[in-house]
């Protein structure tokens, strides 16, 4: 390897290695964009210089709290400036942030509390029945609850808890951080969605998050001072680690507390949002938006989108308002996004909309911090770059996890050869880009035959009475396993089994077409997935 | 610090940790940016797919010659091709690239063979005599020429050595690069300047590298994309590491044999130039440009320059013309620039050109790579921020070398006190941003008073008969040292000893007036930089 003949006196030092951590980003930020807005919402408006401070009080409030290095400090909070200053608040005093998600239930934050092992959570007002109600049902020690109060949204402070204000009134402007020695001490601990089960504790190192940073930076065409309206959660893998970013940037972070298609056109238009991510919902929102909450602007706005590929018809429409979209494609387990549908130019400048949307479908290849993405088969083996064969996504690069917190078998699993294995099937086209056909465990295999699940529930959305469908594998005697579809009905409409059946087969294969249809609501996680092992349960059973 | 209660199977693996290198930046080009320029020189176009596999060739042929990991490698070429795929190619197969200043004396480029231990020596046809020269001067074992051919410019090979293009065609187009495993292997040798004396084997590490591109895509306010041109030497701090950069942004590299003004005016109008970075001597050289080499553009380029402050005039008079200059400052230490003279906005956009250029005239603040610039005292203590008091820069990040070859006492003075120390002698205004008075090295102490030799020259230089002064100290009986000044005049003037002493004393306090006055040739570096060192010899024998 390259080390030198004689490398007497070239080891590391404190001059010459410092350990990489988001943290720095605002210890920079607070001397070099000390008087620039850092953080916006309604009256709340402060500059890094504050934001800094605001942190350091959070930091030390916390110490006097009894937080030790190393413990976890969890959040109750919609994408507000306390959840942006948890980001920074609670590592500098060596804590590991654990955002839940506002959206789940008391059982499901109760377990999270449990697991994760949390010794104080900050709540927000509107969600502190939830945090009262998961205290109550947890089995291990309560942690202490300090309550977020919003007063600009009409949600006060209850009396029942410390409030935020006053833990940081009681904290040290000049508190000193704890900055990690080590880059992989433990930065933040989220768990996953549950789309295919309970939520896995995923643990972030503070090497990753930076690193994050500084690729996402390049992918999303940023230079100084980008305005940033927090439309993702940021308990959703910390909001793709944008609210790391911003002080690198010098950036403002434009707080919303509900998204709505009027609140991302007035950000817009009044705070002069430059960016935001979101999942495909949140483009067909503003797409679909009445006339009376639409706002003009001139500049255009960078969107990245992820969580399922932009449809056609809703990316040609936004694209016209302003909008540059990129599909961009992650987990839990790795940061956020990881891939980029890089918009290479050339011959695809001259496509006509569909042809842009299916470029635009793609997931894409691998952002810059990453070092290699790409799609094995079942021996992890590289399948051929033809557009037509499956496999699983692989990714590895530094943006990717520790492994989950107490679940070695998992952590060890996941990383089977070499790579994060994500679960999700996918082929890779000539050029290398990645297109996800489908989750692993949701692939159907029947008569030795791969089905696609997506593929058979864009047929059957296509029919004009169906709402939403789920496709699921249903145990056969024959075929091993058999489609089987569960459909949500438009209101007012009651085709039967029979005509659904029908209809799939007007363009999909015999094998392809389910073999039953049930009508009724789907369950779905918090973050508006479908959980489709439910629907297994339910297939079952049949 | 950060470790959670139980981390059990959270320990690195090789998907979730990745040694940070630039060569993971072309890896990825060369997928990612396959079909888009890479490099342009004339006719010589590459796209990233082909630079890729030249750099692949090289890094194959290297190891037929026989070169092993951590063997030296080194190169004695213009800004060309060959020098930028030296860059990738040379690490490619786990060896340290040093790239030597062309513009040396025999003697200096045998002593760096013999303290680098080069096994291989990529030389321009151009510099082919100076190679074979210093080679019978070694006193050590002779490294392998390698010629390096410039047919376009009229060097062709002189028959007597195999050729770069030879030993390319030999070599693997699908080489299997050899990365490294762990990032704080050497990537390359740099030779300091030798302004204060035999210049220093400073080794840089592939992390350093690595963040140093990420970092100054942020200051440098670069997206994807843009046109670079090489005008600070690859061979003086590896062209500030803007070639490892490149493929970060799918950037092209356009070379430049020659650097004039006309080469400049060329490179932007044609090729669409829009960053570059130079000395203040190159600015001088655009501003002063005759008006059959001006070439009309209509973007903004933007230009980093070190060595010096710009002068104010020459700022002016650049910035009219479509360039935006920011000061960065580093040492070949630092692999380059470690601050910038970040531009707040704010009042400052209200401010006269003379207030601009005094602004302008600072190296500023850390760039985001690096986690702490300040100014220290003899203590090593922080001097306060208020624009007066004199200190030593201190630099902590990243971007921080290993330490000096074969020198760890070097290394260890360097790094006193947790900080690398610079050697140069600077203020720190209020908001932080530190401004150059001196090294320190060249500071006068007479009478338990510190000169500014740097003060002193700029007075002298006022005088309209002087070309060019450089101060130092005369050791002296009564005042310990006194200032004695060495003028270069300009054509047909003679002005005396005391025409030049009186001159200064209308400005200067008595005590900082030469006390002698010497008119000659002033002994320079390759770089342009006055060699004080030469000057206190002759200055201590008066
Ligand atoms: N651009 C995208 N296109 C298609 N699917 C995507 C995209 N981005 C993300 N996804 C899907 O979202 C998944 C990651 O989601 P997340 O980490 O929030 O939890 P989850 O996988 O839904 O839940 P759990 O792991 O608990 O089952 C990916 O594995 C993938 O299936
Ligand atoms: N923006 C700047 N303004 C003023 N001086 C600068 C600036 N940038 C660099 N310098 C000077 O250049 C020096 C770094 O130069 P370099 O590393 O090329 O070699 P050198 O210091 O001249 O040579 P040696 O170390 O061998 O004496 C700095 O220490 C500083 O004195
Ligand atoms: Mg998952
Ligand atoms: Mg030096």
């Amino acid at each position: 390897m390259g080390w030198m003949a004689d490398e007497t006196g070239l080891g590391k030092n404190s001059a010459n290695h410092v350990a990489l951590t988001p943290l720095s980003h605002l210890r920079r930020a607070a001397v070099v964009f000390k008087d620039h807005l850092a953080v916006s919402y309604g009256t709340h408006r402060k500059t890094y210089g504050e934001y800094y401070q605001r942190c350091s009080q959070l930091a030390s409030g916390l110490v006097k709290l009894g937080v030790q290095p190393g413990d976890v400090v969890a959040t109750l909070i919609p994408n507000l400036p306390a959840q942006a200053e948890a980001h920074f608040g609670v590592p500098a005093c060596s804590a590991v942030v654990n955002t839940i998600n506002t959206r789940l239930d008391v059982g499901t934050v109760a377990y999270i509390f449990d697991h994760g092992g949390a010794k104080v959570v900050l709540v927000d007002s509107q969600f502190l029945d939830l945090a009262e109600a998961a205290v109550a049902a947890m089995e291990g020690a309560a942690p202490v609850l300090i309550e977020v109060a919003d007063d600009q949204a009409g949600w006060h402070a209850s009396g029942k808890h410390q409030t935020y204000e006053d833990l940081l009134a009681g904290g040290d402007p000049d508190f000193d951080w704890i900055l990690p020695t080590d880059e992989w001490e433990s930065l933040a601990l989220n768990y996953t969605s549950g789309t295919t089960g309970r939520p896995k504790g995923v643990v972030y190192h503070h090497r990753g998050a930076y690193l994050m940073t500084m690729g996402t930076v390049v992918s999303w065409r940023m230079t100084l001072h980008p305005v940033y309206l927090t439309i993702v959660p940021m308990f959703h893998c910390n909001g793709w680690n944008h609210t790391w970013m911003m002080p690198l940037l010098g950036g403002t972070v434009v707080c919303c507390r509900d998204v709505s298609a009027k609140a991302v056109y007035n950000a817009i238009h009044y705070e002069g949002v430059t960016h935001f991510g979101g999942a495909p919902i949140v483009l067909n929102m503003i797409v679909n938006a009445v006339d009376e909450d639409r706002r003009s602007f001139d500049h255009q706005v960078e969107v990245f989108t992820a969580g399922a590929p932009p449809a056609p018809a809703t990316l040609s429409k936004i694209e016209d308002l302003g909008f540059n979209i990129t599909q961009v494609y992650g987990l839990t387990e790795t940061y956020g996004h990881v891939t980029e549908c890089y918009w290479k130019g050339g011959d695809w400048d001259g496509l006509d909309k569909p042809g842009v949307a299916a470029i635009k479908a793609r997931q894409g290849v691998a952002m810059p911090m990453m070092e290699h993405v790409l799609v094995r088969d079942s021996d992890h083996q590289p399948v051929p770059m033809d557009g037509v064969t499956q496999g699983e996504i692989a990714i590895r690069g530094n943006a990717v996890m520790k492994g989950y917190l107490k679940n070695p078998e998992a952590t060890a699993e996941a990383f089977a050869d070499g790579y994060f294995n994500s679960g999700d099937i996918a082929v890779q086209h000539p050029d290398s880009y990645v297109q996800i056909s489908d989750r692993a465990k949701d692939i159907i295999i029947s008569g030795g035959e791969n089905i696609s699940s997506v593929e058979i529930e864009g047929v059957l959305m296509g029919h004009p009475d169906v709402n939403l469908a789920a496709v699921v594998a249903k145990p056969d005697d024959k075929w091993g396993e058999v489609p089987c579809a569960f459909v949500e009905l438009k209101p007012g409409t009651s085709p039967s089994e029979a005509d659904l059946i029908s209809f799939t087969r007007q363009t999909l294969a015999g094998f392809k077409a389910p073999k039953k249809v049930l009508f009724q609501e789907l369950p779905k996680t918090s973050t508006g997935k479908i959980q489709k092992f439910e629907l297994r349960k339910l297939a079952e059973d049949l």
